[in-house]
């Protein structure tokens, strides 16, 4: 299956190539991703600078697929990084918290198809053995490499045939595209999730770029994902720290496909100030466009992550609005966005607003129900808490591949908007076959 | 389908009946099951004295299916009810909290295919007419007697349907058995739901009998379904509402099929007294003997309505044991019983222990990983948090229709338990066509 799906997306790029709406390749460090600008997801992607990666095959997925990426900056960088607040953590995570503390990097090597967790002291000795062979290798000290994983749990990582791949990935090191990385870390992805944003900073034109991974065992309170970005402006390392934080809260952390958590969940940042720039705080005039523009680009993956949740066929918004505080808001629109009963409502286009309703009440949200509204889209189905029968419009909006569903509380002012996708028979194929 | 599986039902029945090893049937007011004794599944049920039952076709189900359902007791008895906690309340659950209050009932009216929630004043309206309407024609006060709803939330009820066929109804009160009853109730269940439990009270045998209905919507933390329990036993009203709030945490409060709570859930207990016993009191020395019976027989339905959840193939009772605090033991449990991902392998045969490991680490339990260990059925898939590479005899585990997955924490002395079933292609497949 996924093989097949690389092999389409494999196609539909060289078709992208050869189509007369491709508009414009930049393509900086041998990285860049040819898109056409009529396809609206995918826009032209720009590297930062001084930044090199490679890619690696260490037969930990099925084979022909490569499953181990280094990302390298060529200068060393701060670095910043959020973390699964999953009380089970994987070696590379305990690992990579412990290292963030210095706040420098240089290097960030990834494996998927295999997640390091719950392998215990082995698993924490791979994962060391892991950064020490690729740093020597590349010339750098080990403190300034980090590791994540991302894959099965509990199943040892396969060193016999990871340490010589590590080999050839260094190797190789400036020979893969920003692209190639994307698609060395997918797992169960159906595509490469890649986005950058310019910024100008005191008249430069600073880039920051990033890659992620999904697709199931996606909910908030943490990073929820793998997520790897890279910028070539100078920021201080606690700025840098504070304005990943502060996009993931509204990203990453407002996304769910299937309300599991993850064991392995780390979002990284390197900034390697090769722009010249007079390096950001949390003071700087420019600080704002900076943040901006990071919001702007975890946002849009964020959107990818979802789009391509295990098995969906649609990207829902959740909106709660008029809640009496942010806290009723969030909860009300989490029971939303994970109720397996709106879930496959949506992925059958029944406008069946009850289970919004009832997962709403659930949640324990303050509201009086006779005074809720909801929304489809921009069909109203529920006002002041009974059905406006208008199911034949709501299930015409429901059939479009993005929906918005509003409830409006009426109880305050306070809203919150959550990401999710419906819950479809895929989902189930693909979960109860992962490991098969 | 609903037809289909109620055919298939019937013909079982048939079957049964003709078959040798039926071993014996107990009759009571027309009432009584026909289940031979090789199916473990259905024992004889007896029904207490004084009871009468009735049902009727209102058009609210698709046509040919019963959809009203009355239980009728020849004495004014005590009656104790548990209600759902969601905010969001069905009307007929709004007035049953009103009227239980004071202790007494003699009549349930239950309709089927129709949730009567999320519809305003005109619900509430119809609510009360169903009510006097049924008292008026059996001839009782309007406050002795309770309505229930299941089904679509939303949408009016037919009341140009219900009012007559309420007439059909109370006119055909006795003619129907308690299994007619557990039938009308059915939603997306796929069989009914009875059981009944013989107890000595001062040298007299009592009889507590009960159906219920599921089997989608079912979380913890209220009744979670409708379910109605009716007994002969003499007992005080404040002591039956104490008995059931304690059967019912131990039994429907510790079930999840999708962690989805429903605005209609009832738990409703009449108690009628012919037996003749001295009213029994929490001090009395035959409470505890009635307690018991009615821990198990809840015990019992409420297994069947996991058994019977939707889509489901396999029952799997999760046991969290030496948590640090019962909060703790209840939290991991739930996780891991809610978990989209743990759903899907059990349906897949996949002992994907990690996955199990990753709920319990984010419902923030208290405990270190590297301890853990986990069960499927006897087979040990995890020691002190690494894999004991047994996943072949667990898959081999995994193919039976029973399955206990045990997490033992190792952080203390408290557990808990919850059932659930797999989550399957089928689940999404009823619930997105729910209402189509």
């Amino acid at each position: 299956m996924y093989v097949l799906y690389h092999r389409a997306f494999v196609l539909i790029q060289i078709a992208i190539r050869n189509n007369p709406c491709f508009s414009g390749v930049v393509v900086e460090n041998g990285s860049g991703m040819l898109y056409p600008s009529c396809m609206k997801q995918a826009p032209v992607i720009t590297i930062p600078k001084g930044f090199f990666f490679a890619v690696a095959e260490a037969a930990i997925k099925k084979p022909g697929r490569k499953d181990l990426a280094l990302i390298f900056s060529e200068a060393e960088a701060s670095i910043a990084g959020t973390f699964t607040t999953n009380a089970v953590k994987a070696a590379p995570v305990q690992l990579c918290m412990t290292k963030i503390r210095t706040g420098k990097g240089q290097a960030i090597v990834v494996n998927s198809g295999n997640a390091n967790a719950c392998t215990g002291r082995q698993g924490m000795k791979d994962a060391r053995d892991m950064i020490t062979t690729a740093a020597r290798q590349i010339g750098i000290q080990p403190s300034l490499a980090y590791i994540c994983s991302t894959g099965v749990i509990g199943t040892p990582l396969p060193m016999q045939r990871i340490i010589p791949a590590i080999g050839s990935l260094t190797g190789s090191l400036g020979t893969a595209s920003f692209d190639d990385v994307a698609h060395a870390v997918m797992t169960t992805d159906t595509f490469p999730k890649i986005a950058s944003r310019t910024v100008k900073i005191a008249g430069r034109q600073g880039v920051i770029a990033g890659i992620c991974k999904g697709a199931g065992m996606i909910a908030p309170n943490m990073a929820t994902m793998l997520c790897f970005l890279i910028t070539d402006i100078a920021i201080e390392k606690k700025t840098l720290q504070a304005a990943l934080k502060n996009s993931v809260r509204k990203s990453f952390n407002r996304i769910t496909i299937d309300g599991d958590m993850s064991t392995n969940d780390t979002a990284l940042i390197m900034a390697n100030g090769l722009l010249g720039n007079r390096t950001l705080q949390l003071t700087s005039r420019d600080f704002p466009a900076f943040g901006n523009a990071l919001d702007n680009l975890t946002s849009e993956l964020s959107r990818l992550i979802v789009r391509d949740g295990e098995g969906a066929t649609k990207l829902v918004e959740v909106v709660v609005k008029n809640a009496k505080s942010g806290a009723d808001a969030e909860k009300a629109a989490f029971a939303i966005a994970n109720s397996s009963l709106v879930k496959t409502a949506i992925f059958g286009n029944d406008a069946n607003w009850g289970r919004i309703m009832a997962a709403a009440g659930y949640a324990r949200a303050h509201f009086n129900p006779e005074k809720a509204d909801i929304f489809f889209n921009n069909i109203q189905v529920v006002k002041n808490g009974i059905a406006t029968n208008k199911d034949r419009e709501a299930t015409r909006e429901m059939t479009k591949k993005e929906l918005t569903i509003t409830l409006d509380l009426h109880a305050g002012r306070a809203s919150a908007h959550v990401l999710t996708c419906d819950l479809t028979e895929d989902y189930i194929r693909i979960n109860a076959e992962y490991r098969t």
